[in-house]
């Protein structure tokens, strides 16, 4: 295991009375409520929310787009100043919550370069406006850590800041009952791939790390189909919800190496093609993998015997194997995994990522710097 | 899975550097330097910590006893007074580490009965005084959660303040080398119990948080004879520290009903005939179970199965299998389960025992108050 520090100050509320803690835990007259398309006000969420804020001046800033855009964040950055706002409520999933995360940080960043935060430097210098989430779509785990990611001139680019965790996140299972299935199967592959990406790279001797990836896989793997194949069954929901800010939060990170060359080439395929974030990871993460046999053969043999319970004793069938039932688990919740779904992907496809892949000046992906650019229009032919 | 809040803002810094974090997370002048025994002088761990506290006014308290005493925290809360101090730090295990969370709410609690503290809600209103560790001693999981044990007038009492939680933790394995294979397998069991405790109930459709536990058990399992066999292993240490911490933050607890009724019966053993903490653990566990067997039969099962890899297909076989190869762990590690193995334990244990819970009001114990005073009496036969 290798050294680490780790600190998770967010307070959850989890269950179907969470709301009843907003009051108490906004010590605020006045806040902005950030929230996304509208689909509050017709599934009842923001009157429940509203309900709560009574004595509080609300200043909505609504609209916060999929794969939120700098452009867009700026504007509410204007709100937040012009209002002297010291407290951000986000009320939404991950794109609202990584907004409101960006804003909390440039509001407070006095310079005439407010795209200079996504340096990395600079975000970490700025001591953010603190935010609270009430969570409608359990998915990418923000509401239990502190990045956030933000769409600059058509890249997707991170912002983090040790400071900026939410203050408090509600996780109410019934304010996300309403979701589609198309949404449902996009939660459950981010958080797979979250922990995929966490997991699945060379034995690192942290085995309690390991065995509690494997937990969120297996529970997952279980639940997953459950909750898109019966969108109203309560427990179900609750389970994926909190193994999605579990997939995130640190606690399968500590003292290990990660991977996370999927979100790379993922990222690269949402601002390309607008395929959802989710779509592009199951897209990715199998052809991923292949590319880099040799150094994945470990874990993944760990991933096939332990969480996929597989038993062929052929180390490539194994292999080979884990990666196809790993396909039709995605397969089971509505995701695909063949660019052939997607009419808008053209064969440049790989030209198209090289020369993103250089504006970005990404060279080498991976745990261990052994995904290179060529290797990566391996996985795009 | 029940609603739950979750908050568990203390900062981990873990391995061989991790000291290094010392100055820089004390933003005080002057603090309370509390130790146990004072081997800390003879292993080399004072001289490192008081290296990184130059500059610092360090007033000392030595002398913290395991099962820490009401009467001695409360000389350590008039030398806080006297002195102004506004922090605390904690070099040991969890006697020392109890002791500090006692001392930083009787500090600050102003009333001329400080026994009062014990009764929970007294304890609940106090803003502590602010700490932190320096962890010698993987077992009770202090160094990561807010709750603490105080030996009063004979009898062990839990103090519960929801903001008494570490500001933060140092855990450098190559602080604990040096402690005999008798305290490595204290710690060892007792962290160990520590998950039964909460795991080992009823099921309560909470996957992942089962999943979890049974990561740290099967951790315990494997990572525990290793660091107990080979004392200089830092990895193994590593493994065996990092599970303690993971049994007792709350993380797997969060959302289920835990028993805790074989630490309620140990604590007893404890206080009566003076026997280390984990070594009453071991010896009640299993007993504990027999007694109960019908309301634990389906976790059981399932720890049997997924835990220990028992394959019987008999329920009952499964049931007493699963008992006697935990207790075979517990001896794999040096801990007796037999209350032979003391020679202070008399005949009139189970008279002694039901006379001290009628003392603490316990009337009936376990997640289902499924425990009389009658079984109990069993357990002790």
């Amino acid at each position: 295991m290798q050294n680490f520090s780790f600190h998770n100050p967010t307070k959850i509320f989890f269950g179907d009375t969470a709301l009843e803690n907003l009051p108490a835990n906004i010590p605020h007259d006045k806040i902005l409520l950030l929230y996304g398309s509208g689909s509050i006000k017709n599934n009842g969420t923001y009157d429940k929310v509203m309900t709560q804020l009574k004595g509080i001046k609300v200043i909505e800033f609504p609209g916060i787009t999929p794969n939120p855009e700098f452009d867009q964040a700026m504007q509410a950055v204007k709100v937040v100043r012009e209002n002297d706002i010291q407290f951000i409520l986000a009320v939404g999933g991950g794109s609202v919550i990584d907004c409101a995360k960006f804003i909390a940080i440039a509001a407070r960043y006095h310079s005439h370069e407010p795209k200079m935060l996504f340096s990395g430097e600079e975000s970490a210098k700025v001591n953010p406006i603190p935010f609270g989430a009430i969570l409608t779509l359990p998915a990418t785990g923000s509401e239990m850590n502190s990045g956030a990611v933000i769409t600059v001139d058509g890249l997707k680019l991170g912002v983090f800041n040790q400071q900026n965790f939410p203050q408090f996140s509600i996780l109410d299972p019934n304010l996300t009952l309403s979701l589609t299935p198309h949404y449902i199967g996009n939660g459950i592959v981010d958080a797979y791939v979250h922990v995929l990406e966490q997991y699945l790279t060379f034995p690192q001797n942290a085995p309690l790390q390991d065995r509690m990836a494997e937990s969120i896989l297996m529970t997952l793997l279980e639940e997953g189909p459950k909750t898109y194949n019966n969108p109203k069954d309560y427990d179900a929901r609750a389970n994926l919800m909190w193994c999605a800010s579990m997939a995130l939060n640190s606690m399968i990170s500590v003292g290990v190496e990660s991977d996370w060359s999927t979100h790379g080439i993922g990222h690269q395929l949402t601002s390309l093609y607008n395929i959802d974030h989710g779509r592009t990871l199951a897209l990715v993460w199998a052809k991923n993998m292949r590319q880099r046999k040799v150094n994945k053969m470990d874990k993944m043999i760990q991933y096939a015997t332990r969480v996929l319970k597989l038993t062929d004793t052929d180390q490539d069938k194994l292999f080979e194997a884990a990666l196809n039932k790993t396909n039709e688990f995605f397969h089971s919740v509505g995701v695909p995994t063949e660019y052939s779904a997607y009419s808008q992907i053209g064969s440049d496809l790989p030209f198209k990522m090289v020369s993103r892949m250089k504006q970005l000046k990404m060279t080498t992906l991976g745990e261990k710097d052994d995904l290179s650019i060529m290797q990566v229009m391996n996985i795009l032919k």
